[in-house]
């Protein structure tokens, strides 16, 4: 970030007609913003939205509620503007597009072979990489893929240690029989990948929407667009990036809490603190694109609001 | 509310294309606010968010961090569009209105006399509930006025008991001595007046802003419109209602955790979940405000995302 914008922002928060720190962590959203966009007086004007779509080898375990061709539906939803995030991306006036990934040409079952070939996880890392639009001002990357939450969930314990039963969840609802299976797959999973490498937990244990991600939140960082990190399968996808190169995170921050279990493990795991906790666990991007709206009123506030020497306000 | 509505509202939410319950709170938010609205699909179009100001008797008694004069020149602020709030109105869409309650007169030291008069907390009332347009969609009000945490907490400490420290904090900012001076004037107020009756003890304690709020959040349950409560000072003042007649609350939401030490216990009290937890305690209605931009996507969710059957996607 910007040291010269960062230090700005500060001075200028100071000046703002409220009393010190009454706009609690609006205020250092808003600094922070400020850093990585190299003004101390920065707009959100041109948010975007992107959701990476993909299928997985490890469905044919049992491990969705869903059958994979919900995949290619919900896409479908996505173009045509009927999801949740669609409504959200509106609703904050942000961009939104869709890039699928060889919908017809799932990963491997990670149970049995590496998810993807050296080849393939670079060129998912790209996909999402190309897609950022480097005139946007925040990026919210979010993602579609019946069976993700067990990719993410056996990356998060690549990266992390713990046992597979510590980072699976129910995902999309699946009951306890499920549940059991999808523990039981991440820790066969965990068992046949040599996984000490960050890439190689991606490549081995992921799915290209999550590569994809990661490339996108990479290509943010370059472009300096701060990005907001969504639920349990952007944040695994994320937690890549810093256990590549530690910091590498530092233009994010933690769109919400999902209420998927591991989540909170994963953030506290990141230090990140998310902005809003409201039980969403849906991905597709929403939380993200919800806290999109704090993220503008922080900065709003703090490039809108006059000074107490503007407004003639006694400063106490 | 409409019963009709929110049977008609939970039906669709079950139709949406997501898992069930995936969108957590915000399902609960949409239903609740299509209830109040009489449609099982409603939008919000029309938010007003109205800051009441007035001024307090009790400030001669050194509780605020900031001399009264400062609640003039804040008003003038919100008219030039310069505060908080006004940023976040414009960024959720709201419209913004501001009304002075005889600023040039404030209310009795409550430590010596009543508040208010019979008269003057009736006048205050009407104001409020005048303020509000029948025809917006949400409410929120907001307040200004130096000294009015202390008269909150009095409030607060008539309505649900409780020693005074149990309810005083720092407000905009007072140091340990006058943390200590403001419990010391809220005991000294309960001891003064008999406020076993909830708008007897509004008169006695409270402030003309405070009873303009209650009056507006009344009138908004009068009109149909779910209101956004904000912090400390508005829910103290939101409280008055529901101890005068239980359920009179249930068209509110609590938009926010102040990070005024005493909203906790009173939201508890008042068995409120805050939408927000982000250590804000400016005032003003900047949670609530801050909180419509939750409220909106919520609603734009429910009513703008396809169902299963449009989108043709497989129902689990």
């Amino acid at each position: 970030p910007d040291m010269g914008a960062i230090a700005g922002a500060r001075d200028r928060n100071a000046q703002l007609t409220k009393p010190p720190a009454a706009l609690g962590r609006l205020e250092e959203l808003a600094i922070w913003y400020a850093g990585w966009r190299g003004t101390d007086r920065p707009e959100i004007a041109n948010p975007q939205v992107i959701v990476f779509a993909a299928n997985h080898g490890v469905c044919a375990q049992g491990v969705s509620a869903f059958p994979p061709e919900v995949t290619a539906q919900m896409v479908e939803n996505f173009q045509h503007g009927g999801a949740a995030v669609n409504q959200l991306a509106n609703t904050f006036g942000a961009r939104m597009d869709v890039h699928t990934l060889d919908l017809d040409l799932p990963t491997q079952d990670f149970t049995k072979a590496p998810a993807m070939s050296d080849a393939e996880v670079v060129l998912a890392l790209a996909t999402g990489w190309n897609a950022v639009d480097p005139a946007s001002d925040v990026l919210v990357a979010g993602e579609m893929g019946i069976g993700n939450t067990t990719s993410a969930a056996a990356i998060a314990a690549a990266l992390f240690g713990g046992a597979a039963e510590d980072w699976v969840g129910r995902g999309t609802g699946v009951d306890d029989e499920g549940l059991a299976r999808k523990t039981d797959v991440v820790a066969r999973g965990l068992a046949l990948h040599d996984t000490s490498d960050p890439l190689d937990a991606l490549r081995c244990l992921g799915g290209r929407e999550l590569a994809a991600m990661a490339g996108a939140i990479a290509a943010a960082r370059h472009h300096r667009i701060p990005a907001i990190l969504d639920g349990f399968i952007c944040t695994a996808a994320a937690a890549v990036l810093e256990k590549t190169a530690e910091g590498a995170l530092d233009h994010t921050v933690a769109g919400h809490l999902s209420d998927e279990l591991a989540h909170k493990r994963l953030l506290d795991a990141l230090e990140l603190e998310p902005l809003l906790a409201l039980r969403l666990r849906l991905g597709e991007g929403s939380g993200a694109a919800l806290a999109l709206g704090v993220l503008k009123g922080a900065v709003a506030c703090h490039s809108g609001m006059a000074t107490f020497a503007e407004a003639g306000v006694t400063d106490s």
